[in-house]
């Protein structure tokens, strides 16, 4: 078998074998295929596309590049949960304490964030001293015991996924549904949870813009799933604008805890709930959401989430005092605010430009392994739909100097819309494919 | 601008502006674009193909990459010619100093085989001291004092059709129309001439199998060079045998000097005149083909063409003796030969095997820059449509030992094929474009 036979036939829209993408992903791995041939390949699958058979191939045959996380260990279900990455979407860390409280394991591999959107393991670095660089062995010991761990994506896991996105990234071949479901897939597929709920976002602020390619995409990635043994269901919901109110890493942790107090509703609260329902219906833990709903809802009330979080934060080397005393947590001073320069009601926040926004303060970065400022962000005020008066604050930044901030405000600024008329509000989630 | 941009633009199937290739061409010139980024674009580019105006955009673009010949200095028209490869095909060897004797100025570059094709400066190197490396001053002068000169391509000629070619030669990208045309189009038209003859090889033994695309090429190549202003004309000549008898560079350099003599008749000679007949209407020494031919095989029979030729080795260095002594020549004994096993008529001696057998021997070379044996080769004593009893000799073999032999010998066996009937002729010269 021969690499250029291989490209040829995917040029020419043939269906590449199971054997030919096994060569392929294992000639990639061994580093026998140099990158114009793998860019040659991934432009070719990305115009001609994969079959359901081929992309399931190639799920599986990344998948088993690396290592398969064991956790038979762990007694029960243990469920996995995904999100295609957003801006303020600090869901995980409301989800997994959550979950784990009512019973659920939780042994959640996160990654980092890339450009206008936010990481868990950026997050949950925010808080003084949390590790998330945790063995296998250690993982699996505190899952057993305490029923959660939120580490790091361990590079042996599915390691031709990290090669091939690496040239996705800079050859224009990111962009194509099998190579997207594919490479998250397996991933997830080589942590070796039993069943995984996707939290597909939609909108301005996510990869997919509409609700039809969303969709698309979530029914791949179940199809995916399914045909390799796994539970799967999956959440579409909005990304038009940011999930919470606010954005940057101790910013969102804060925002996390306050949802886990109780003290704050709204979209992040919602949509943590409804994957947290998932999660748990999937698990065996609740009959059906509604009741999967009400006992998230009481471990809100009750702080067990809370005190789980805490429990989180010092078994991984953290300070849990952050829970009760924010001061703890590196911050910047705001310098600046975003004001409204009309009255009427919002009519849009952009996501992108928010996310955008908050890599200029230093929140984000915009090129892998580049340093972030933990305590930058920006807090809104506002929300879609809100009625503002002249001179009313929008946003407040925080950065290390003003020049970051008068940056990050114009691209708010570009970003938040007032109209006169109050306009139709969108739906948070659209759609729960089971 | 951004090269990730303008491949997601062509992956999209949109039309690249002027603008953007020239970017393209421009940044890969200057080593700004990494092989996966060029590998990516020509995948994109080959799957989705190129409009007409692209086509002619990117080769301007590659033509005037480098330097451009500047032949003003030679009076008259400058014809050229080209090949798209084939076996046996040393028709430059007997066009180029038919016409010059006519007094058409030619200025050739040539290259080298590859594969299973020859190459008209390994042919011209056969000639004990023939020199292809000659200064652009030197060919000028040259052509001017004696209206002759064949020459290696200088590597200042469109620079970036060699940057495009090295990339698509290893990721399955070779294969497309508009990029084959502007890869030999930028070449030639860097060249200088005022016009262009074009022999498209169509067959077994071409890099174009059929008709269609045979004349596909054609018409793209005669369109591009119109447009860039160029008087272009294309034949569609007859591949899937070899051209002449002989295949090995002393061999086919033996053999093209037996047409200049007039002893040789048949399909080399047949092409070699079609081509000069070509080339002489276009640069106005002849009114029309018939005149044309008339006037190529007046110089074989008064030998004017041979003396050229003579002239042309003298001048390059080599020893014109070779003419009369052919044993001057590097040449290995015949040590094998291929026999007939049965009576009947050859329906069959594919060309590509022919060339792949004479590789073989030592002929040909599988990569750039390999060494090659200029004294070995084949040399077929019949062709197509020939009775032949048991036990004749088909074809000799000439290479350094008998394990060579042994391997060209079962190639060359596997490409001929005999029948009881004798089957219909195909034509020599499909088409000739104006």
């Amino acid at each position: 078998m021969n690499i250029i036979d291989l490209i040829i036939k995917k040029r020419d829209n043939n269906e590449l074998s199971t054997e030919d993408i096994n060569f392929f992903i294992e000639s990639v791995c061994r580093n026998a295929v140099p990158d114009y041939q793998i860019s040659a390949m991934l432009m070719a699958m990305c115009i001609n596309s994969l079959s359901k058979r081929e992309t399931a191939d190639l799920t599986r045959a990344m998948t088993s590049s690396g290592g398969i996380m064991e956790l038979d260990e762990i007694e029960g279900f243990k469920a996995d949960k995904h999100s295609t990455g957003g801006v303020s979407d600090s869901t995980t860390l409301i989800v997994a304490p959550l979950c784990a409280s009512l019973g659920l394991p939780i042994i959640k591999m996160s990654g980092r964030g890339l450009g206008h959107t936010g990481g868990t393991l950026d997050k949950l670095e925010a808080i003084p001293g949390f590790n998330v660089h945790i063995s296998k062995e250690k993982a699996i010991e505190q899952a057993k015991k305490h029923g959660i761990v939120i580490m790091s994506q361990s590079d042996e896991l599915a390691p031709a996924d990290k090669y091939l996105y690496a040239v996705r990234d800079v050859t224009g071949t990111v962009d194509s549904m099998p190579l997207i479901a594919s490479s998250i897939m397996s991933k997830k597929l080589a942590c070796g949870s039993d069943g995984i709920v996707l939290d597909i976002k939609c909108g301005r602020g996510a990869f997919m813009k509409d609700l039809d390619s969303a969709e698309e995409l979530a029914n791949e990635m179940i199809g995916l799933g399914r045909s390799l043994g796994k539970k799967m269901s999956a959440l579409i919901t909005n990304m038009d604008e940011p999930l919470g109110m606010n954005i940057g890493n101790s910013l969102e942790v804060i925002e996390a805890i306050e949802v886990l107090k109780g003290n704050s509703r709204g979209a992040l609260r919602d949509v943590s709930i409804a994957i947290g329902s998932e999660m748990l219906v999937m698990g065996g833990i609740a009959k059906d959401s509604a009741e999967a709903s009400d006992m998230l809802k009481r471990n809100i009330r009750n702080n067990k989430g809370l005190y789980k979080f805490a429990e989180l934060i010092s078994l991984q080397g953290g300070n849990p005092a952050v829970i009760d005393n924010y001061s703890l947590f590196p911050q910047r001073v705001s310098k600046s605010a975003v004001i409204s320069e009309k009255d009427g009601y919002i009519s849009e926040i952009d996501a992108l430009c928010i996310g955008r926004a908050a890599a200029a303060t230093g929140a984000g970065r915009q090129k892998k392994d580049a340093a972030i400022d933990y305590g930058a962000g920006i807090m809104l005020k506002k929300r879609t739909g809100d009625k503002v008066t002249k001179g009313e604050i929008l946003a407040r930044i925080f950065a290390e100097n003003s020049e970051m901030c008068a940056e990050a405000a114009e691209i708010i600024k570009s970003g938040i819309k007032i109209s006169d008329e109050k306009s139709a509000e969108k739906p948070l989630i659209y759609k729960v494919i089971r």
